[in-house]
Protein backbone atom coordinates (compact mmCIF):
# COMPACT_ATOMS: atom_id res chain seq x y z
CA UNK A 1 0.00 0.00 0.00
CA UNK A 2 1.32 3.50 -0.85
CA UNK A 3 1.79 5.59 2.09
CA UNK A 4 -0.47 8.81 2.20
CA UNK A 5 1.51 12.22 1.34
CA UNK A 6 0.60 15.77 1.04
CA UNK A 7 2.04 18.46 -1.08
CA UNK A 8 0.57 22.09 -1.02
CA UNK A 9 0.80 23.87 -4.28
CA UNK A 10 1.26 27.89 -4.68
CA UNK A 11 -1.32 29.32 -6.42
CA UNK A 12 -0.21 32.79 -6.29
CA UNK A 13 -1.59 35.78 -4.05
CA UNK A 14 -3.98 38.60 -3.72
CA UNK A 15 -4.77 41.46 -1.45
CA UNK A 16 -7.68 42.46 0.63
CA UNK A 17 -8.45 45.12 3.26
CA UNK A 18 -8.21 44.02 6.73
CA UNK A 19 -12.24 44.68 7.31
CA UNK A 20 -12.79 41.76 4.65
CA UNK A 21 -10.20 39.39 6.82
CA UNK A 22 -11.77 40.26 10.04
CA UNK A 23 -15.51 41.06 9.59
CA UNK A 24 -16.19 44.43 11.71
CA UNK A 25 -12.89 44.39 13.05
CA UNK A 26 -10.16 45.43 11.14
CA UNK A 27 -7.85 46.73 11.21
CA UNK A 28 -8.17 48.18 7.57
CA UNK A 29 -5.56 48.72 5.13
CA UNK A 30 -4.90 46.05 2.64
CA UNK A 31 -3.32 42.71 3.67
CA UNK A 32 -2.11 40.45 1.42
CA UNK A 33 -2.47 36.78 1.59
CA UNK A 34 -1.58 33.28 -0.25
CA UNK A 35 -4.24 30.95 -2.38
CA UNK A 36 -3.04 27.21 -2.57
CA UNK A 37 -4.20 23.64 -3.18
CA UNK A 38 -3.70 21.10 -1.53
CA UNK A 39 -2.90 17.75 -3.27
CA UNK A 40 -3.24 14.27 -1.37
CA UNK A 41 -1.21 11.28 -2.79
CA UNK A 42 -2.99 8.05 -1.74
CA UNK A 43 -3.55 4.98 -2.67
CA UNK A 44 -6.97 5.33 -3.94
CA UNK A 45 -6.42 8.42 -5.96
CA UNK A 46 -4.35 11.56 -6.83
CA UNK A 47 -6.58 14.23 -4.96
CA UNK A 48 -6.92 17.81 -4.96
CA UNK A 49 -8.50 19.80 -2.38
CA UNK A 50 -9.51 23.27 -3.93
CA UNK A 51 -7.58 24.57 -7.37
CA UNK A 52 -7.23 28.33 -6.49
CA UNK A 53 -7.77 31.39 -8.91
CA UNK A 54 -7.89 32.08 -12.69
CA UNK A 55 -5.79 34.68 -13.22
CA UNK A 56 -7.20 36.24 -16.22
CA UNK A 57 -10.80 36.11 -14.76
CA UNK A 58 -9.44 37.84 -11.09
CA UNK A 59 -7.47 40.21 -13.48
CA UNK A 60 -10.69 41.08 -15.62
CA UNK A 61 -13.39 40.98 -13.20
CA UNK A 62 -11.81 41.54 -9.50
CA UNK A 63 -8.78 43.89 -10.17
CA UNK A 64 -9.59 45.49 -6.90
CA UNK A 65 -8.08 42.12 -5.63
CA UNK A 66 -4.45 42.71 -6.69
CA UNK A 67 -4.15 39.05 -7.67
CA UNK A 68 -0.54 37.81 -8.29
CA UNK A 69 0.54 34.92 -10.18
CA UNK A 70 3.74 33.56 -11.91
CA UNK A 71 3.29 31.33 -14.59
CA UNK A 72 4.85 28.44 -12.17
CA UNK A 73 2.23 29.11 -9.79
CA UNK A 74 -0.75 27.63 -11.91
CA UNK A 75 -1.80 24.09 -11.20
CA UNK A 76 0.10 22.34 -14.72
CA UNK A 77 3.79 24.25 -13.59
CA UNK A 78 2.90 22.94 -9.72
CA UNK A 79 2.37 19.96 -10.60
CA UNK A 80 5.10 19.75 -12.83
CA UNK A 81 7.59 20.38 -9.65
CA UNK A 82 6.24 16.99 -8.33
CA UNK A 83 6.55 15.07 -12.05
CA UNK A 84 3.22 15.12 -12.07
CA UNK A 85 0.52 15.99 -15.27
CA UNK A 86 -3.16 17.69 -14.49
CA UNK A 87 -4.30 14.21 -16.47
CA UNK A 88 -2.95 12.44 -12.94
CA UNK A 89 -5.41 13.77 -10.51
CA UNK A 90 -8.43 11.73 -10.00
CA UNK A 91 -10.58 13.83 -7.53
CA UNK A 92 -11.30 17.54 -7.24
CA UNK A 93 -12.60 18.15 -3.79
CA UNK A 94 -14.20 21.36 -3.46
CA UNK A 95 -14.29 23.51 -0.21
CA UNK A 96 -16.75 25.53 -1.93
CA UNK A 97 -17.11 27.07 -4.95
CA UNK A 98 -16.04 30.65 -5.08
CA UNK A 99 -13.82 32.12 -7.42
CA UNK A 100 -10.45 31.49 -5.32
CA UNK A 101 -11.11 28.29 -4.72
CA UNK A 102 -12.37 26.58 -7.67
CA UNK A 103 -10.96 28.98 -10.39
CA UNK A 104 -8.06 26.32 -11.80
CA UNK A 105 -11.22 23.28 -11.59
CA UNK A 106 -11.03 23.68 -15.55
CA UNK A 107 -7.57 21.90 -15.48
CA UNK A 108 -9.34 18.78 -14.59
CA UNK A 109 -12.07 18.17 -16.86
CA UNK A 110 -11.52 13.61 -16.18
CA UNK A 111 -11.54 14.27 -12.74
CA UNK A 112 -14.38 13.68 -10.05
CA UNK A 113 -15.38 16.82 -8.53
CA UNK A 114 -16.32 15.86 -4.97
CA UNK A 115 -18.80 18.80 -3.63
CA UNK A 116 -21.55 20.03 -0.68
CA UNK A 117 -24.47 19.24 -2.92
CA UNK A 118 -25.72 22.61 -1.48
CA UNK A 119 -22.61 24.89 -2.65
CA UNK A 120 -23.35 23.22 -6.06
CA UNK A 121 -26.90 24.83 -6.08
CA UNK A 122 -26.18 27.93 -4.22
CA UNK A 123 -23.66 28.55 -7.47
CA UNK A 124 -26.33 27.80 -9.93
CA UNK A 125 -28.38 30.48 -7.97
CA UNK A 126 -26.47 32.90 -5.78
CA UNK A 127 -27.74 36.04 -3.95
CA UNK A 128 -26.84 39.99 -4.98
CA UNK A 129 -23.59 39.61 -2.73
CA UNK A 130 -22.52 36.59 -3.98
CA UNK A 131 -22.42 36.64 -7.49
CA UNK A 132 -19.08 38.39 -7.87
CA UNK A 133 -17.96 35.18 -5.55
CA UNK A 134 -19.47 32.61 -7.93
CA UNK A 135 -18.33 34.50 -11.23
CA UNK A 136 -16.17 32.15 -11.99
CA UNK A 137 -17.51 28.75 -13.22
CA UNK A 138 -15.56 27.66 -16.21
CA UNK A 139 -15.40 24.65 -15.41
CA UNK A 140 -18.90 23.50 -15.97
CA UNK A 141 -20.91 25.33 -19.21
CA UNK A 142 -23.96 23.36 -17.73
CA UNK A 143 -23.52 25.26 -14.09
CA UNK A 144 -22.94 28.69 -15.65
CA UNK A 145 -25.88 28.24 -17.99
CA UNK A 146 -27.85 27.34 -15.07
CA UNK A 147 -26.69 30.61 -13.05
CA UNK A 148 -26.98 33.11 -15.71
CA UNK A 149 -30.46 31.11 -16.24
CA UNK A 150 -29.96 30.89 -20.20
CA UNK A 151 -29.71 27.51 -22.09
CA UNK A 152 -26.83 25.69 -21.96
CA UNK A 153 -24.66 25.27 -25.39
CA UNK A 154 -25.50 22.29 -27.32
CA UNK A 155 -22.82 19.60 -26.19
CA UNK A 156 -21.79 21.67 -23.19
CA UNK A 157 -19.35 20.20 -20.29
CA UNK A 158 -20.34 19.03 -17.47
CA UNK A 159 -17.75 17.27 -15.19
CA UNK A 160 -18.38 14.20 -12.93
CA UNK A 161 -20.22 15.01 -9.69
CA UNK A 162 -20.05 13.17 -6.66
CA UNK A 163 -22.24 15.55 -4.52
CA UNK A 164 -22.42 14.80 -0.92
CA UNK A 165 -23.53 16.70 2.62
CA UNK A 166 -21.89 15.60 5.65
CA UNK A 167 -18.87 14.35 7.01
CA UNK A 168 -17.61 12.23 4.29
CA UNK A 169 -14.49 9.69 4.43
CA UNK A 170 -13.46 10.17 1.02
CA UNK A 171 -10.90 7.63 0.96
CA UNK A 172 -9.12 5.80 4.22
CA UNK A 173 -7.37 9.06 6.35
CA UNK A 174 -9.64 11.72 4.53
CA UNK A 175 -12.47 13.45 5.59
CA UNK A 176 -14.21 15.95 4.71
CA UNK A 177 -15.94 17.86 7.47
CA UNK A 178 -18.97 19.60 6.71
CA UNK A 179 -18.01 23.28 7.83
CA UNK A 180 -20.85 25.73 6.30
CA UNK A 181 -21.47 29.21 6.86
CA UNK A 182 -18.87 31.15 4.78
CA UNK A 183 -20.39 29.57 1.63
CA UNK A 184 -23.53 26.88 1.80
CA UNK A 185 -21.93 24.05 1.11
CA UNK A 186 -18.30 24.30 3.02
CA UNK A 187 -15.92 21.60 3.50
CA UNK A 188 -12.72 21.21 5.77
CA UNK A 189 -10.37 18.60 4.71
CA UNK A 190 -8.51 16.41 7.20
CA UNK A 191 -5.46 14.27 6.01
CA UNK A 192 -3.23 12.22 7.70
CA UNK A 193 0.13 11.51 6.07
CA UNK A 194 1.89 8.43 7.03
CA UNK A 195 4.38 9.85 9.22
CA UNK A 196 2.93 12.94 10.94
CA UNK A 197 0.02 14.03 13.01
CA UNK A 198 -3.26 15.03 10.72
CA UNK A 199 -3.23 18.05 8.75
CA UNK A 200 -6.48 20.12 8.94
CA UNK A 201 -7.33 22.45 6.30
CA UNK A 202 -10.10 24.68 6.88
CA UNK A 203 -10.70 26.51 4.15
CA UNK A 204 -12.73 29.72 4.51
CA UNK A 205 -13.54 28.75 7.81
CA UNK A 206 -10.39 30.97 8.89
CA UNK A 207 -8.76 32.60 6.82
CA UNK A 208 -5.78 32.96 9.73
CA UNK A 209 -4.92 31.67 12.63
CA UNK A 210 -6.18 35.07 14.12
CA UNK A 211 -10.02 34.11 13.17
CA UNK A 212 -9.70 30.92 14.96
CA UNK A 213 -8.24 33.07 18.14
CA UNK A 214 -10.41 35.39 18.26
CA UNK A 215 -13.83 33.74 17.03
CA UNK A 216 -13.53 36.38 14.20
CA UNK A 217 -15.37 35.15 11.12
CA UNK A 218 -14.16 36.42 7.63
CA UNK A 219 -16.29 39.43 6.09
CA UNK A 220 -17.51 36.77 3.32
CA UNK A 221 -19.99 34.70 4.63
CA UNK A 222 -23.59 33.56 3.78
CA UNK A 223 -24.59 32.54 7.61
CA UNK A 224 -22.65 33.99 10.28
CA UNK A 225 -24.07 32.17 12.53
CA UNK A 226 -23.24 28.58 11.13
CA UNK A 227 -19.48 30.00 10.26
CA UNK A 228 -19.38 30.89 13.66
CA UNK A 229 -20.54 27.33 15.35
CA UNK A 230 -18.22 26.25 11.92
CA UNK A 231 -15.04 28.26 13.51
CA UNK A 232 -15.47 26.58 16.85
CA UNK A 233 -15.71 23.05 15.05
CA UNK A 234 -12.85 23.51 13.46
CA UNK A 235 -11.16 24.30 16.62
CA UNK A 236 -12.77 21.13 18.32
CA UNK A 237 -12.18 18.84 15.58
CA UNK A 238 -8.18 19.77 15.56
CA UNK A 239 -8.30 19.16 19.45
CA UNK A 240 -9.66 15.75 18.80
CA UNK A 241 -8.04 14.43 16.65
CA UNK A 242 -4.44 15.80 17.23
CA UNK A 243 -4.75 17.88 13.72
CA UNK A 244 -2.57 20.82 12.79
CA UNK A 245 -5.12 23.41 11.51
CA UNK A 246 -3.53 25.04 8.03
CA UNK A 247 -5.58 28.14 7.54
CA UNK A 248 -6.79 29.23 3.93
CA UNK A 249 -5.32 32.72 3.23
CA UNK A 250 -2.27 33.74 5.89
CA UNK A 251 1.18 34.60 4.80
CA UNK A 252 2.68 34.44 8.07
CA UNK A 253 2.39 30.82 8.15
CA UNK A 254 2.24 30.17 4.27
CA UNK A 255 6.02 31.26 4.10
CA UNK A 256 7.40 28.83 6.96
CA UNK A 257 5.15 25.63 5.10
CA UNK A 258 6.50 22.94 3.04
CA UNK A 259 5.59 23.50 -0.64
CA UNK A 260 5.82 21.33 -3.91
CA UNK A 261 8.22 19.71 -4.90
CA UNK A 262 8.59 18.85 -1.20
CA UNK A 263 5.99 16.96 0.35
CA UNK A 264 4.26 16.07 3.75
CA UNK A 265 4.73 12.27 4.56
CA UNK B 1 -59.55 63.58 15.49
CA UNK B 2 -55.70 64.68 16.10
CA UNK B 3 -54.01 65.44 12.69
CA UNK B 4 -50.90 62.74 12.62
CA UNK B 5 -47.41 64.63 12.93
CA UNK B 6 -44.02 63.76 13.05
CA UNK B 7 -40.69 64.86 14.80
CA UNK B 8 -37.51 64.10 14.61
CA UNK B 9 -35.66 63.79 17.43
CA UNK B 10 -31.49 64.32 17.68
CA UNK B 11 -29.99 61.67 19.64
CA UNK B 12 -26.42 62.57 19.06
CA UNK B 13 -23.57 60.43 16.97
CA UNK B 14 -21.30 57.46 16.43
CA UNK B 15 -18.21 57.13 14.13
CA UNK B 16 -17.57 53.95 12.34
CA UNK B 17 -15.48 52.41 9.59
CA UNK B 18 -16.68 52.48 6.24
CA UNK B 19 -16.27 49.03 5.84
CA UNK B 20 -18.84 48.67 8.53
CA UNK B 21 -21.26 50.86 6.64
CA UNK B 22 -20.79 49.18 2.90
CA UNK B 23 -19.87 45.64 3.71
CA UNK B 24 -16.89 44.46 1.68
CA UNK B 25 -17.08 47.54 -0.57
CA UNK B 26 -15.96 50.31 1.81
CA UNK B 27 -13.93 52.40 1.27
CA UNK B 28 -12.34 52.45 4.79
CA UNK B 29 -12.01 55.34 7.15
CA UNK B 30 -14.28 56.81 9.98
CA UNK B 31 -17.64 57.83 9.03
CA UNK B 32 -19.61 60.03 11.69
CA UNK B 33 -23.85 59.55 11.83
CA UNK B 34 -26.17 60.67 13.20
CA UNK B 35 -28.88 58.18 15.92
CA UNK B 36 -32.10 59.53 16.15
CA UNK B 37 -35.63 58.37 17.53
CA UNK B 38 -39.06 59.13 15.06
CA UNK B 39 -41.97 60.69 17.43
CA UNK B 40 -45.24 60.47 16.14
CA UNK B 41 -48.25 62.07 17.29
CA UNK B 42 -51.45 60.33 16.51
CA UNK B 43 -55.12 60.19 17.19
CA UNK B 44 -54.79 56.72 19.08
CA UNK B 45 -51.60 57.65 21.39
CA UNK B 46 -47.83 58.92 21.05
CA UNK B 47 -45.37 56.48 19.81
CA UNK B 48 -41.74 56.73 19.59
CA UNK B 49 -39.80 54.38 16.96
CA UNK B 50 -36.46 53.58 18.09
CA UNK B 51 -34.57 54.99 21.16
CA UNK B 52 -30.80 55.84 20.58
CA UNK B 53 -27.75 54.52 22.23
CA UNK B 54 -27.30 55.37 26.04
CA UNK B 55 -24.07 57.28 26.61
CA UNK B 56 -22.48 56.03 29.85
CA UNK B 57 -23.05 51.98 28.09
CA UNK B 58 -21.24 53.19 24.55
CA UNK B 59 -18.56 54.84 26.36
CA UNK B 60 -18.20 52.00 28.80
CA UNK B 61 -18.60 49.03 26.22
CA UNK B 62 -17.96 50.33 22.95
CA UNK B 63 -15.78 53.02 22.90
CA UNK B 64 -14.62 52.41 19.22
CA UNK B 65 -17.78 54.09 17.96
CA UNK B 66 -16.75 57.24 19.86
CA UNK B 67 -20.79 58.50 20.67
CA UNK B 68 -21.11 61.80 21.23
CA UNK B 69 -24.30 63.31 22.91
CA UNK B 70 -24.74 66.52 24.50
CA UNK B 71 -27.23 66.51 27.42
CA UNK B 72 -30.19 67.76 24.95
CA UNK B 73 -29.31 65.22 22.83
CA UNK B 74 -31.17 62.56 25.13
CA UNK B 75 -35.23 61.96 24.67
CA UNK B 76 -35.99 63.67 27.62
CA UNK B 77 -33.98 66.75 26.64
CA UNK B 78 -35.57 66.38 22.88
CA UNK B 79 -39.09 65.75 24.30
CA UNK B 80 -38.68 68.48 26.48
CA UNK B 81 -37.99 70.80 22.77
CA UNK B 82 -41.97 69.85 22.23
CA UNK B 83 -43.36 70.68 25.35
CA UNK B 84 -43.65 66.83 26.39
CA UNK B 85 -42.33 64.45 29.43
CA UNK B 86 -41.45 60.50 28.82
CA UNK B 87 -44.34 59.87 30.70
CA UNK B 88 -46.70 61.00 27.57
CA UNK B 89 -45.06 58.02 24.91
CA UNK B 90 -47.93 55.48 25.43
CA UNK B 91 -45.85 53.00 22.57
CA UNK B 92 -42.42 52.30 21.92
CA UNK B 93 -42.10 50.62 18.81
CA UNK B 94 -38.68 48.99 17.98
CA UNK B 95 -36.82 48.53 14.83
CA UNK B 96 -34.82 45.61 16.82
CA UNK B 97 -32.86 46.05 20.02
CA UNK B 98 -29.46 46.38 19.19
CA UNK B 99 -27.48 48.99 21.26
CA UNK B 100 -27.50 52.02 19.19
CA UNK B 101 -31.27 51.76 18.45
CA UNK B 102 -33.33 50.79 22.31
CA UNK B 103 -30.50 52.36 24.44
CA UNK B 104 -33.00 54.72 25.44
CA UNK B 105 -36.30 52.37 26.06
CA UNK B 106 -35.31 53.03 29.93
CA UNK B 107 -37.41 56.17 29.49
CA UNK B 108 -40.24 54.30 29.10
CA UNK B 109 -41.31 52.22 31.54
CA UNK B 110 -45.08 52.30 31.37
CA UNK B 111 -45.03 52.33 27.57
CA UNK B 112 -45.93 49.38 25.64
CA UNK B 113 -43.03 48.28 23.37
CA UNK B 114 -43.58 46.87 20.11
CA UNK B 115 -41.07 44.45 19.35
CA UNK B 116 -40.72 42.04 16.80
CA UNK B 117 -40.91 37.94 18.66
CA UNK B 118 -38.23 36.85 16.51
CA UNK B 119 -35.94 39.82 17.91
CA UNK B 120 -36.90 39.67 21.81
CA UNK B 121 -35.86 35.54 21.22
CA UNK B 122 -32.78 36.62 19.35
CA UNK B 123 -31.66 39.54 22.06
CA UNK B 124 -32.27 36.51 24.85
CA UNK B 125 -29.99 34.28 23.08
CA UNK B 126 -27.31 35.86 20.31
CA UNK B 127 -24.56 34.39 18.94
CA UNK B 128 -21.08 35.54 19.66
CA UNK B 129 -20.91 37.98 17.21
CA UNK B 130 -24.45 39.70 18.08
CA UNK B 131 -23.62 40.13 21.90
CA UNK B 132 -22.37 43.77 22.19
CA UNK B 133 -25.13 44.64 19.33
CA UNK B 134 -27.47 43.36 22.58
CA UNK B 135 -24.99 44.20 25.41
CA UNK B 136 -27.50 47.20 26.43
CA UNK B 137 -31.13 45.44 27.47
CA UNK B 138 -31.08 47.78 30.40
CA UNK B 139 -34.65 48.91 29.98
CA UNK B 140 -35.65 45.05 31.06
CA UNK B 141 -33.94 43.44 33.75
CA UNK B 142 -36.28 39.83 33.32
CA UNK B 143 -34.36 39.71 29.60
CA UNK B 144 -30.96 40.74 30.60
CA UNK B 145 -31.12 37.62 33.10
CA UNK B 146 -32.18 35.91 30.46
CA UNK B 147 -29.24 36.92 27.70
CA UNK B 148 -26.87 36.41 30.65
CA UNK B 149 -28.68 32.83 31.67
CA UNK B 150 -28.84 33.86 35.08
CA UNK B 151 -31.85 34.13 37.15
CA UNK B 152 -33.68 37.28 37.50
CA UNK B 153 -33.53 39.24 40.45
CA UNK B 154 -36.91 39.39 42.67
CA UNK B 155 -38.93 41.94 41.48
CA UNK B 156 -37.09 42.26 38.45
CA UNK B 157 -38.69 45.13 36.33
CA UNK B 158 -40.20 44.00 32.75
CA UNK B 159 -41.31 46.30 30.68
CA UNK B 160 -45.25 45.50 28.67
CA UNK B 161 -45.09 43.75 25.62
CA UNK B 162 -46.67 43.28 22.31
CA UNK B 163 -44.90 40.84 20.62
CA UNK B 164 -45.85 40.56 16.78
CA UNK B 165 -44.80 39.01 13.08
CA UNK B 166 -45.43 40.00 9.58
CA UNK B 167 -46.97 43.92 8.76
CA UNK B 168 -48.95 45.79 10.83
CA UNK B 169 -50.79 48.60 10.90
CA UNK B 170 -50.29 49.51 14.34
CA UNK B 171 -52.69 52.52 13.84
CA UNK B 172 -54.05 54.62 11.34
CA UNK B 173 -51.52 55.44 8.93
CA UNK B 174 -48.57 53.96 11.11
CA UNK B 175 -47.36 50.41 9.75
CA UNK B 176 -44.82 48.54 10.49
CA UNK B 177 -43.23 46.59 7.93
CA UNK B 178 -40.98 42.89 8.40
CA UNK B 179 -37.64 43.87 7.21
CA UNK B 180 -35.87 41.15 8.68
CA UNK B 181 -31.93 40.62 8.17
CA UNK B 182 -30.04 43.06 9.57
CA UNK B 183 -31.67 41.65 12.72
CA UNK B 184 -33.58 38.62 13.88
CA UNK B 185 -36.62 40.66 13.84
CA UNK B 186 -36.80 44.22 12.30
CA UNK B 187 -39.19 46.56 11.82
CA UNK B 188 -39.86 49.42 9.09
CA UNK B 189 -41.98 52.34 9.88
CA UNK B 190 -44.30 53.92 7.71
CA UNK B 191 -45.84 57.17 8.49
CA UNK B 192 -48.34 59.24 7.09
CA UNK B 193 -48.59 62.80 8.52
CA UNK B 194 -51.47 64.67 7.89
CA UNK B 195 -50.70 67.25 5.37
CA UNK B 196 -47.49 65.48 3.38
CA UNK B 197 -46.80 62.56 1.79
CA UNK B 198 -45.68 59.35 3.81
CA UNK B 199 -42.42 58.75 5.40
CA UNK B 200 -40.74 55.56 5.24
CA UNK B 201 -38.58 54.74 8.11
CA UNK B 202 -36.34 52.24 7.01
CA UNK B 203 -33.73 51.77 10.30
CA UNK B 204 -31.03 49.36 9.58
CA UNK B 205 -32.13 47.85 6.49
CA UNK B 206 -30.09 50.90 4.87
CA UNK B 207 -27.44 53.24 7.10
CA UNK B 208 -27.29 55.43 3.95
CA UNK B 209 -28.61 55.76 0.54
CA UNK B 210 -25.90 54.37 -0.76
CA UNK B 211 -26.66 50.80 0.65
CA UNK B 212 -30.05 51.34 -1.19
CA UNK B 213 -28.26 52.87 -4.99
CA UNK B 214 -25.44 50.04 -4.43
CA UNK B 215 -28.29 47.20 -3.02
CA UNK B 216 -25.19 47.04 -0.46
CA UNK B 217 -25.71 45.85 3.11
CA UNK B 218 -24.55 47.04 6.19
CA UNK B 219 -21.39 45.32 7.63
CA UNK B 220 -23.45 44.34 10.70
CA UNK B 221 -26.27 41.62 9.86
CA UNK B 222 -27.33 38.44 11.11
CA UNK B 223 -28.76 37.20 7.39
CA UNK B 224 -27.60 38.99 4.58
CA UNK B 225 -29.88 37.08 2.33
CA UNK B 226 -32.69 38.55 4.06
CA UNK B 227 -31.20 41.45 4.53
CA UNK B 228 -30.77 41.99 0.84
CA UNK B 229 -34.52 41.18 0.01
CA UNK B 230 -35.61 43.39 3.03
CA UNK B 231 -33.51 46.49 1.12
CA UNK B 232 -35.57 45.18 -2.35
CA UNK B 233 -38.46 45.65 -0.47
CA UNK B 234 -38.12 49.15 1.16
CA UNK B 235 -37.30 50.52 -2.59
CA UNK B 236 -40.37 48.32 -3.59
CA UNK B 237 -42.84 50.09 -0.76
CA UNK B 238 -41.58 53.51 -0.92
CA UNK B 239 -42.36 53.54 -4.95
CA UNK B 240 -46.00 51.65 -3.96
CA UNK B 241 -46.59 54.07 -1.39
CA UNK B 242 -44.88 57.55 -3.10
CA UNK B 243 -42.95 57.01 0.40
CA UNK B 244 -39.81 59.39 0.90
CA UNK B 245 -37.05 57.20 2.53
CA UNK B 246 -35.69 58.18 6.02
CA UNK B 247 -32.14 56.10 6.35
CA UNK B 248 -30.79 55.65 9.88
CA UNK B 249 -27.66 57.15 9.86
CA UNK B 250 -26.46 59.47 7.23
CA UNK B 251 -25.46 62.50 8.49
CA UNK B 252 -25.61 64.43 4.62
CA UNK B 253 -29.25 63.88 5.03
CA UNK B 254 -29.55 64.10 8.41
CA UNK B 255 -28.20 67.73 8.41
CA UNK B 256 -31.08 68.73 6.15
CA UNK B 257 -34.10 67.19 7.55
CA UNK B 258 -36.72 68.68 10.30
CA UNK B 259 -35.64 68.31 13.73
CA UNK B 260 -37.62 68.67 16.84
CA UNK B 261 -38.95 71.55 18.01
CA UNK B 262 -40.22 71.31 14.74
CA UNK B 263 -42.79 68.65 13.11
CA UNK B 264 -43.33 67.33 9.72
CA UNK B 265 -47.97 67.79 9.64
Amino acid sequence: MRPTRVALLDGGSMAIDGYKVYWNRGPGGDIRFPVYSVLVDHEDGLFIYDTGFDLEHMTKFVPQDQAIQAPDQTLPGQLAKLGLKPEDVTHVLSSHLHIDHAGGHKHFPGATVVVHEDEYAQASNPPLFEKLSYSDLNYDAVLTAKRDKVEPPAGAFEPKYRFIRGDVEIAKDVWLWETPGHAAGHYSLMVKPAGRRPMLFCGDVAMTPRNLELLCLGSFHLDPTRAIASLQRVIKLAEEHDAEIFCSHSMPDFVTWKKAPEWYE
